[in-house]
Order: C-alpha cells, then structure tokens, then sequence
C-alpha cells in the first residue's frame, strides 16, 4: 500500500474535478499543477502550487513546455525502495510525485470537428502522454489516472484504504493508461495515414472501443466481444433480446446490401450471412413479400433489413413469421407497437449507418488481411453485350441488380432474379456448376411460374459451359458474367445459338 | 528547407551509426547524446555534448531521467517563425534542436525472450518516445528519424539539399513516427492486457508489420495488403507466382483444418475457403488420393494442404493436376524438383506455422467482431450417444472425424465420411436440408459406392426431421449434432425406427 503525499494534476477535461479534489484534500495530499487546470482548482478554492514555481522553470512556448522537468519526472520515475534513487531525489530536491491525474488535449474530438490541419497537430499532446507513460511504468509505486470515468474508483480505493492505493489498483490503472497512450497514439497515426493518402503503411495500428462483451462468439464454447472504431456504432437496438456475435455479423451482412440498394426502396433477407432473398419495390409490401418469396423456408429465424421506415401493414406482416433480427431505417409509431408484441424480436435502427469506405480486415493465424470495400456501383457503361440478341431495358436492369447482389453472396455465387427480385440464390460453393444448381432448384421450388424474362448474375467467369448449359436450359434469357474464360467464345456461341442474352461485365464479385 | 544545425542522438540499436554521423559531421552538425549512444559515438572519434553537460542537469536514477529537461524540449518544439517562441529561447538560452534520431528500448524483443515481469517492465522507454512524438509534432521545423532503416533516405536527402531537409521528408518522416510510437505502446498496452487476462479491455488496440501489399484484393477493383501481427507470418514460400488476396485467404483456411488433423496424417483440399475433400491416412499416397476423390472437379484450380512432408511420389501425383497452390511441412529434395517443373504454382512451407490461440477479428461498417479462436478438439467424452444403436470404435472415429471437419465448413455445414475421409460436404447454405442434399449429391456423384458405414456431421442442430430423413435414406448409418432442436426427441424416435446410430455432440461449430 502507498500513501500518496503528493499529486499532480493536468487535466484537458475538467470535469468532477471538484468531486476528486475534495478527496483528495481530506487526506491532505499536496497538489501541482499548471495552466487552465492550476486555474480552475485555484476557482474552486483548493490550494495548489504552479508547475513553474515548482520546479523553478518558466512554462514556455505558449504552454508547449511545462512539465517536461527532471524534477517532476525524478518524482514520478523514482523506484522508492531504491537506495540509489532515493539518494539522487534527496541531493537535487525533487520530492516524490505519487499520483498522477491527466487527460488528454481531444485531439480525436478535434478530428472529428475540424479539418484545419494546423490546428488539428496543436492538438497532439505532449506533456500529458508523457506524464502518464511515466506514471504507468512506475505503477509499482505510483498511482495513474488517465479519464474522468476512473475518478469514482479512485475515491473508493482511497476511501477504503485511508489516502493509500493497493498495488493491485495501480497496475489496473497503469494497464488501462497504456491503453489510452496507445490508443491516442493510433488515432494520430491514422490522421497521417490518411492525410499522406498512405492506405498500406510499414505499421498499421487498428484501435476500437468496447461496445460490449458479447454472451459468445460464433459458438458457445468461443469468448468474443464487439468493438467500435468509431465512439459508437451507429446503429441502435430500441426492442428485444440482446444481441449475439452472429446476429451481429448476419446484420453487417445484411446492411451492406441494404446501403447499396436504391433508397427506400429494399428489402433483404439474411440467414447465416447470404442473402436468401432480395427485392427492390417502392411498395414496401411487394417488396417484402418478393423477398420473402424468393426462400420463404430458409426465412425462418432469420434477418429482415429494410431499407426505408416500416408502417403498421409491414408491421403485420412481419409478425407473422418467426424472424431473430428485424433492421429498418426507422419505425412509424403504430408499427413499433405491433412489432414490440413479440418480446424477443431484436429491432434495429440502422437510419445513422452510412456506408463505409474504410477498409475492412480478417485475422487468420498471426496474418491481417486489408483491402477496401467492394463498394463500387457497376453499371450498363462498365458492361459489354457480347450475344446477337440485346437486352430489353427492363433486362438490363435486372441483369444489373442480380450482378450488384452477387457480391454479398459467398463464392462461388449464381443470383437469378426477375422484376428486381431475386428467384434463386445459390452460394458458398467450390462448384460453380453446384451454384447454379442450387439457384435453379430454388426456383423452381418456391417460383416455379416465374422463369420468364428471368436473368442470372455469376460473380466470376464460367470456367466451363456446363453452368451456362443448365442455366438457359431452366429458362434463364439473359446472363452477365465477368469473362476471362478460355471457353468465353464457346459460351458466346452457345448464347447465340439458344438466343440467350449475354452481358459481360468484365469486374468480378467474389466474396468469402 | 530546413538547415540542420543541432540534432540529438539517442539510439538503442546502435547499428549504422558511423555511416549517419559522417555526414551528420560533414554538414558540421552539433551532436547532443546521452549514456551508450555518448560513449559510443566518441568511441567512433566524433564530437558530441553529453546532455547533462548541454542541460546542466544530471543524469539520474540509473539513467531513468536524461533528456526531460526544458532546455532539450524548448529546442525541439519552439516553432521557428514564432516570435515568441523565439524570444523564449533567447532568453533562457535555450538552443533550437532540429534533427532528433531515436530508436526505443527493444521492447518487444525483450517481451519475445524473456519472461521476468520487472525485465520488462524495466524496457518500457520514456524518454525516447517523448523525444520522438515532441519532433513529430513540430515537422514543420524538426526532422525525426525512428528507425535505422531510414538513415540512407536521410543522407540521401542531405546530400541532395546540402545539409538541409524538405518539409515533405520531414512529414513523412513525423508520420512514420507516430506509426512507431502508436506501435510501440500497442505492443505494451497488449502485454498489459495479456499480463492481466483482460481479452476485452474497454480500448482494444491491434498492430500489424506490413508483409506485402497485393496486387488486388478479392477482385481486382478492390486494394489490398497483408499484414502479420508478429514480425514474420511464419509461412515460406519457396516456389511459384506472387500470392494472390484470395490465396492467402484460401491457405489460411486450409491451415485451419491442417493443423487440427493428427500429425503427418492429413490431407486438405480447399477452394474458395470450403474444403472440397478431407483425408486422414498414414500412407500419404492414399491421403491425397482419397481427399482428391471427394469432389475431383472442384479440386481443379485448388489449393491442396499436406500436414505431412511431400515425397517423389505424391509429387508426381500432386502434379498431374492443376493447383494453384501446395502447403505441406517441408519437401524432399526430389519432390521440389519435380513440383518446380510447374512455373506457376505456389509451394509453401508451413512447418513453422502454430495453431494459433489469439483472437480472431473481422471487421464490417465501423465495427470489429472479436472472438476466440473455434480451436477446441471435442472427443468421446463430450458426446452422447442417444440412438439405442452403438457405434463401433471405428464409426465412432469417423463421427468425431467428420464433426471436427465441420468447424471449417462455412455454415450450414454437412459432412459425410467413412474411413476418415469426406465422402461430401455440404457448405454455405441458408437452409441446413438443402446442405444435406449438397453433401449426399456430391457422395452419389463421385462415390457412389462408399455409404455402406458411412455417417455424417452437422454444424448446428437439425431444426426439422427433413435433413435426417435425407441422410438416412440416402444410406447414412450414424449422425453427429448438437441437439437442441424442439424436434430433438422426434429426431431420436426416427433414428431408432431406422436403426441409425444417433450421438448429441452438445457443442456446435458455426463458422461464417
């Protein structure tokens, strides 16, 4: 246990000082400080002596050197059962500094707030980072406290302890300050990145914010928690159940469909990450029941995510089948009241989630995969018609939004769709030829009535013809595929001989 | 342009020195240095000013406090075209320090040799990433070198400016150091984290080396790079065309499966992250074979993974058909030979690779999803056998076998084996009966011959009779599930009518 005599103070936020001061003044601990800090303690009547006077030198610099004293960091860094140490304090004066309070200058909020590169560098603290960092390697005998949210705890140890800290209280607190020196060291590393356009650099540090500990990962028997590399994460649960690490990832999934889907106007189905429907309607009614349509059996226990504000007639249609997750841009009042009838039903807010451009990232082993986003829109002046037969616009269009749902459907990935809806979606396969399959069965089975002016999307070339074979012989009319096959003018001549519409989109959607 | 006057060294890795302090003396730079940097540059015969001679303050506390002093901070972080700023110096005689060269306590080396707390602890720098962030932030004016590796840019850029520095060097430079310090403290503040068995600290900070940038990501629009969270990733590769996104991916998932066989025993054939055949047999011959024989025509363009040493023999085998890429535990001399006749293809050597108990992360939108690795080996005493039929020892290894395969099979995952090999797998589909149909397709396809005890895995439970009915109809003589279904004691009533071996293997495996 170590008393604490003395303590010194350099806050950027200011507040509950009062609270922690008046603790810290009933057990009598001396306090230094400088600047805006020394100034507000001073406001709230506390006694505190200026950094400048304690250590006999002028802050300088407009305040850019202040605490950066060998008599502040002898007190700080002092081993205290050294006899050498303790021999070096006594010769040149510098008493031990036994608590430290800081926090930083907000460089992230000024981030946040401003684009003015000089005063975004102000921003970068150098003293406060240094305090911390010092009082943190020495938690053997100092105590470091680094955010306003420490300061009950604080008070609570002293209290408990009578104006000592427990060394198990100052190594908690020396973890968690490493945290916030490496933490705020990231998000300065990541302005420059940025600001130098360096996508790729040498060192690349990822930092995040505890959203919350989740029950499990993936299965039970995997701990796993979701973090935010923003302050939040945009979207909001407002009813049901907690959620899991697997709702979370089918939502993601579900969502990054959503946001690339004209506004307002589409519905998505997600179970275990692939979409097993989409459609695109301004009636939101048509548009969930086409969704719906496309696997009405694999819908179950599944994700709905629309993209526009649920009414109270969705509303009741939603209830009627068994869904975890249920996404919306917002809710109508009287649709939120039926929804909430079921009391496990998890509702998501997803107005605030804007589609990202960072860059995403997977761990395997001790490897971390980069790349950006597939978020690139691909339209008709990307695509070439390569078959005699043209296609209407109304298959143009439809070419286009199976070819857009591919990407979000595990590889290799065949999307048959019709009237901006999907009818088959066949995904996760080492076989191409086994997507295609399963698209067609799809169908057939739940629409077998449809197949007219129906079209399929194939997220990369066909190596062989077998799938295209399979495809028009299931009467498909119209198939954008990427090209790059050695069978491509094969697969031309095969599309021409069956009068089959052929697009080549020449980019690729793979997705794993 | 910035003419050097004044630069401060004070580097833990002292290789290079002499080549950067040539030109650093040709220039007439002053040279401030400290403790072994001191003493070694004046044992190279060049001039230098010891720092407590220059600040007038002694080194204390075994060198704990050197540099944090005013007069050294005045000098680094004055801006130069500030009036003030300037009159400060003046007037405390504080001179302006313009290059500062520093490399940090070798902490994460020490961390990877050594496990003594205090030792550690001990190579926490302090002074060296105060001197490092103070010169960053005042690139304007100050030039910061963090890593030996930098020195040749530096001279270079002396050399062609004679003596002096671009702001645009300098930015770079002051980018690369905040990488290194952000790097530096990630490193601590993960240790602290280890240290204290916290696995979700309320700031989670991830660092990564850059390996190598990519020449795309999963598709050619999309950039990419990979980065290992130690300094190497642990896998050669000795032969072939550069590594694709969708490779690296592809290995890694093969890895997975690899190192969870028994050793020298197991072959993995993986295409699009699914593996489209498994096999566990001593005869390395009959491994590959009986993988390759699970599903032939998907392997085409695969990546085939050996857990084993590749001999002349498997290598003829192994090159009568197209592969992408080859992963085994090392070569013999004669099977590189032959492997190498291939151009193109990638052989690997994943000897060195671990099964890995980090967490694993992926990331979506804003948010990180953080879980455990699924790396538990679950065996006969975690299940339970519910059907009134036993299964033999040997259906018991298969059911095991085949349960384990599932943990790398994308969700829904089926797995139908016998004689610990694959017979089919069903992948990646919303719906776990149409998994089933996939998985006893590809068995009637390419075996048609093998069902007689054959039995099959299932991810996750069945949540309707359907799937059962299929795999037993389809010649299934036992299955392994979790349980957990309402339909459990429906499904135990069916397998009893149908003299099916039924065992609840209580825990699941997910894998998105």
């Amino acid at each position: 246990m170590k008393k604490i005599k003395r303590a010194l103070i350099s806050v950027s936020n200011k507040d509950n000082l009062k609270k922690i001061l008046s603790v810290l003044s009933q057990y009598k601990i001396q306090l230094i400080s400088s600047g805006g800090t020394y100034k507000k303690i001073r406001k709230l009547k506390f006694n505190c002596t200026e950094i400048s006077q304690y250590t006999g030198s002028a802050e300088i610099l407009e305040g850019r050197v202040k605490t950066l004293h060998p008599k502040i960091y002898g007190g700080i860094l002092s081993k205290r059962n050294n006899k050498l140490h303790k021999k070096d304090l006594l010769k040149y004066n510098f008493p031990e500094i036994d608590l430290i309070i800081v926090n930083f200058y907000p460089f992230e909020e000024i981030l946040n707030q401003k684009n003015i590169h000089s005063k975004i560098i102000e921003n970068i603290d150098i003293g406060g980072p240094t305090l911390v960092r010092a009082a943190a390697k020495n938690y053997n005998d100092v105590t470091v406290i680094t955010n306003t949210n420490q300061y009950q705890n604080l008070i609570n140890e002293l209290k408990k302890n009578k104006g000592t800290t427990s060394l198990n209280f100052r190594q908690k607190m020396s973890e968690e300050a490493f945290s916030e020196t490496a933490y705020y060291d990231s998000i300065i590393s990541n302005y420059f990145n940025n600001f130098n356009n360096n996508q790729f650099p040498k060192k690349k540090i990822i930092c995040g914010n505890l959203v919350e500990e989740l029950r499990y990962g993936e299965n039970p028997h995997q701990k796993s928690a979701i973090y935010s590399s923003q302050e939040k994460l945009n979207i909001k649960q407002i009813h049901g159940k907690k959620l899991s690490y697997n709702n979370y990832n089918d939502i993601f999934s579900a969502l990054s469909i959503s946001k690339s889907l004209p506004k307002n106007n589409g519905t998505v189905i997600i179970k275990h990450t692939n979409p097993s429907g989409v459609s695109i309607d301004s009636n939101k009614i048509n548009s969930f029941k086409s969704a719906l349509a496309c696997d009405p059996i694999s819908a179950y226990g599944g994700i709905v995510s629309c993209n526009y504000k649920i009414n109270k007639q969705l509303a009741l249609h939603l209830n009627k089948i068994f869904l975890e997750v249920i996404i919306a841009n917002g809710y109508e009042k009287n649709a939120l009241k039926i929804l909430k009838k079921k009391k496990n039903v998890r509702l998501i807010d997803a107005s605030n989630l804007i589609s990202s451009k960072k860059n995403n990232y997977i761990s395997n082993f001790n490897s971390i995969l980069v790349q950006s986003p597939d978020n690139i829109k691909f339209d008709k002046n990307n695509f070439k018609i390569v078959s005699k037969r043209k296609p209407t616009s109304k298959q143009f269009d439809d070419l286009i939004f199976a070819f857009n749902i591919c990407r979000s459907v595990k590889s290799n990935a065949i999307v048959i769709a019709n009237n901006k809806s999907t009818l088959g979606i066949g995904s996760g396969q080492p076989s191409r030829l086994d997507s295609c399959n399963i698209a067609i069965n799809k169908m057939n089975k739940f629409n077998p009535n449809k197949f007219e002016n129906a079209v399929a999307a194939s997220d990369a070339f066909f190596p062989f013809l077998d799938g295209v074979e399979k495809l028009v012989q299931s009467g498909i009319s119209a198939i954008i595929q990427p090209s790059g096959s050695i069978r491509d003018k094969e697969i031309i001549k095969f599309a021409n001989q069956t009068n089959t519409i052929l697009v080549f989109s020449k980019t690729r959607h793979f997705k794993h």
